[in-house]
């Protein structure tokens, strides 16, 4: 409701904000007996972590995890789990500049006109860094995906104008933007390093594919999984848009084309093209699971701009500070722990009635 | 969970299957004191009717509503709000010739595989003829929104490769295609009828505009005004993708540009562009909220295709019977509906907490 | 939220009035594959149907049941099932007297005060009407039920100061009160009859027995099993207090006398008294489920009272009309189906992690 | 729906074993603006808090809280807050010996067959440390309720068969049972303290007022704030029965004699006896809301008592440790924080439709 809740059986609660004590979440409902250790989920908040690389923020976050409850003796005991980062880089005097200005192109004002407070600490629970939250609890998501032969890859699929051309998932780790392709990693690096020099940044899109995903995982007619994962990805900030398969792409094509080729491979049924991007009517195919996402460029540069003051006049502003000059690398583990909770979820859910 | 609720506050229980009884909803949550006559909901029900215009489906369903409950003295009494649209046209004879089959493009097998259940009777559950309970309630939520002064108005932008060059929300009624600039409509039309010559069918895009929408709408972090709304949007048969605001553009834009340029008109701090759609950090700025959505084309087409039986072979399939060559302008009420139960539901939530 | 939705995955949504053009329920998560058929939901509405003797309300209403969806070819899809119920008897032209008046012992206050709205036909959604739709929707449960083995039985325990000695569950259909001893159940009629003819009406305890209840049902920490049933009993109008196992009385019992002698019986650990009343540590046991409610009497007597205006004075009242002497026996379907919906959830619930 | 979530828009979740880490809470929904401290929330664990006096545990845990989220300059931000409190006494060791055994009383057995999984230190999650978190989350319900001017006071009524006949509302934090009269509280101890001696444990009934509470709180059909308050009150472990107002005496109250009198008082309509208890038709009435519960005494006695081993079969067993002879002194915050978190959610509700 006030929506710091995600999930319906998975259900996780995250809280937190940039320059607070700490930051984590609570999770209710993981079946009991799934193996889970501190490395699980370190993993992928080390992929997270701000400062892991050139193009990434230099703001400097261990990001230790710690698990509060909920395991015992190396296994999920069926009640709730808490996990708990501590924030040590809580240098808020940093904003106290910003206390009477709201930024252009963040939530600054949104948030002061929704709830009549001004946590200017680094955009308070606006920020990014909400996101590790997210992804510690993803990391039990995936856990539990794992088991079940489930696999989520993001990738950077485009930085401005330079798009992979290939997709090849073993490279996806061996660059620094996680692109599928290292020809194009090279040159996106190139651009974002460009951009970064001009105190500028970048968008891009992120591309996900779910591979081992089971056929009947999704709930219409309002729960479709397309629909949930749509929900999972747009809470996610600079997210700006999401297609499915051939997405956008359908707008112009005719009936003949969009149905698909059918064929059968191995037994099974399936489309040639999957331009339905492996959910068929809000439920999944047992096809590869493709979706891809705008991300829009980091709202932090350091050009001089202008800005609003609390008391609604202009002024300028020169954001100061270490920000990432793009977005997509480190969105990406956020945005495979996104799906893994909305898979999850909708496997516990499929369960429930079966 | 099931997948036939949507909504936190304002909450909407859809049932019904193309072929059976009926059609409806339970609408709770509805606040007291709003009036409501069916004549409120018969008008968008007319919208979304099926045998309207040349370039919809002939199949004709009177969708009559009738309100079964919360309504007294023309007011609503605060107690869940029962909808019932009887179905008139019910000849499920036409489908038994696809009882082993699942036809290409729909969900057919999905919902097989998701169920075990084979409900042949046109798409059962899956057919799009639910989302006439969808606009029924949406017409309930309109009630409550048009009090407030906020308009949802969604439009056909493009149909396959025409798209409306210029926006006139006052002709959007005014044409078959339900498109917002006449020109356009003429030849969207055109298009459509040629593809239902040949037996083919074509999708677009639908834009959807909300005016007056109060700024502090959306639940951050996972209930963003955006997410809850692309949750929505992509929960309708036929949407692949949605963005919002410059949407998959901002992939290539720079930071100083997609930041957006800040003025003050009358008082009130605005963009220039409103790139980011009305909707910042997920919480509505105040000002108007803009998405686009890419319906694909009508699975249902009459060119003779390739099918696959319950037993898991191919086989050839010539669909028969009385089919939307182009869902757009059917689908602008249903997108109108969802979007206003979308915003009613925030309005409560953050009512809630002042 | 507003009230009307009732469990998380075995959920319905109920509505309607008194005295409006109908009442039901839509039940969203039915599992696919149930066998149904309006016969064994009728059988159910049958028992809780005014004029079925000569102690219940003269009001007759056939409550006929109408499946609307969810079924197909005798058996649940999975899709949501809404079942409608026509009111026959509306004859509000009755109330008009009561229009700005509130009945003593009724919710007619407590509704205008939330609601700001005055529905004076016969309580409106407060009527004890609305358990027709609690009856129909726990008929389905009942089913899922049936399918493992699991029994659900209320009978009157006592009315006024007449409590049954002993309980045979083979009589409680055979007499008049629904009392499981049938020389309670004459001394029981007799009571009712004397407060009736005094236009008086008297209250009592329902008792349940759940039989067949496997292990392991019931989500702790906040919602167990006991707590959900209580929820459960405790929204049934009339219901003013509940009591597990042993009941108030644990609270004169030794801890070394209430922690109860544990046996091995077949194989299977079990209590000697089941004073935990088949609920431990919020979970079920295995051993009988057995619970006991206190049930007021009706509200609506002849007997001339005081009653209070709208505009907040005193004046004297004399409700006509045709009510229950004692709300016992049409209670007990009505409690039967509340703790059906509790368990056919609580069993998804379960389903779901494993 | 996994049971450690409470409340609908004041949601808490809450985590924790008797010997982790750490047990704590999040909840979402504190309404911005809201003044809170540390010292609000210490100052009701304290009266949780083991080790307190002579007839409560000796097993001493300080039990102090850290806000980790939701709070800025003093006053909630609106987002999520987190409270956690560390676990100083982690003796998980005392409990290897029954790591294959099911302790009487105990849900040990239940968690195992829900579960599949043994987490024998202390009861882990079944453990009444858990309340703990929930005291902290009450606190901040409390916060908001004394804005409002609504207070919830519990007390003592009876240990075993001494009951306070006279009800001073001051004098319960004055005397270690927390009874509402000195001279009872006197005998009560005494009798806690002769079973103690004898190494047995003694139950108790507690009792509930509200006061100050607005009319129009709760939410019919299945959600009326009796509902929702036993609910709240059944998940307690130990609480093995509730009643509100004149409760399961009504069963032989006639009609006429609990419809109540009404009286005009100040202008405003009230019942003579409140024999409703504060809540009519499922909705607050304005009048103090009054219930009571059975406690069922400690589970954890020192006296030999049969078990079961994990293995089904019978074994003997003598419990050592630091254990409540009595619950209700310590359960007496509890139910305040469980009574305010309904309340405070049951508020917000109201809130939303208005």
């Amino acid at each position: 409701m006030a929506g710091n809740v995600f999930g319906e059986i998975f259900r996780v609660m995250t809280f937190g904000e940039s320059h607070g004590p700490a930051i984590g979440c609570v999770i209710d409902g993981v079946p009991p007996g799934l193996e889970l250790s501190t490395g699980d989920i370190q993993k992928d908040l080390d992929r997270r972590r701000p400062g892991q690389s050139e193009v990434t923020t230099r703001r400097d976050e261990g990001d230790t995890v710690e698990i509060l409850s909920g395991v015992f003796e190396g296994r999920t005991t069926g009640t709730s789990l808490a996990l708990l980062i501590r924030n040590s880089d809580q240098r808020s005097q940093d904003y106290a500049a910003l206390k009477d200005v709201f930024r252009p192109g963040h939530a600054d004002q949104a948030y002061y006109q929704k709830f009549g407070i001004r946590d200017y600490r680094g955009g308070g629970r606006s920020s990014g860094r909400e996101t590790a939250a997210r992804v510690a609890a993803g990391a039990v998501a995936k856990k539990m995906l794992a088991v079940r032969g489930i696999k989520v890859l993001a990738y950077t699929l485009a930085v401005s104008d330079v798009r992979a051309s290939t997709i090849d998932l073993d490279v996806i780790e061996q660059n620094m933007v996680r692109a599928p392709e290292l020809k194009a990693a090279e040159e996106m690096v190139g651009r974002i390093k460009d951009a970064q020099s001009r105190g500028d940044s970048l968008g891009g899109i992120i591309e996900t594919v779910v591979l081992g995903c089971p056929a009947g995982l999704g709930d219409p007619v309002f729960d479709k999984l397309d629909a949930r994962l749509s929900h999972a990805m747009m809470s996610i900030g600079a997210v700006k848009g999401i297609e499915f398969g051939a997405g956008f792409a359908v707008a112009q094509m005719p009936g003949s084309v969009n149905n698909d080729e059918l064929a059968i491979d191995n037994g099974r049924i399936k489309t040639r093209h999957n331009f339905a991007g492996g959910i068929s009517g809000g439920i999944s195919s047992g096809e590869p699971i493709v979706f891809r996402m705008a991300v829009k460029p980091t709202s932090s540069i350091s050009i001089k701009q202008t800005a609003a003051t609390i008391e609604g006049h202009l002024s300028e502003i020169e954001i100061q500070g270490r920000h990432d000059p793009c977005l997509c690398p480190r969105i990406v583990p956020v945005v495979e722990a996104m799906a893994a909770l909305v898979l999850a979820d909708a496997i516990l859910i499929q369960q429930s009635i079966h």
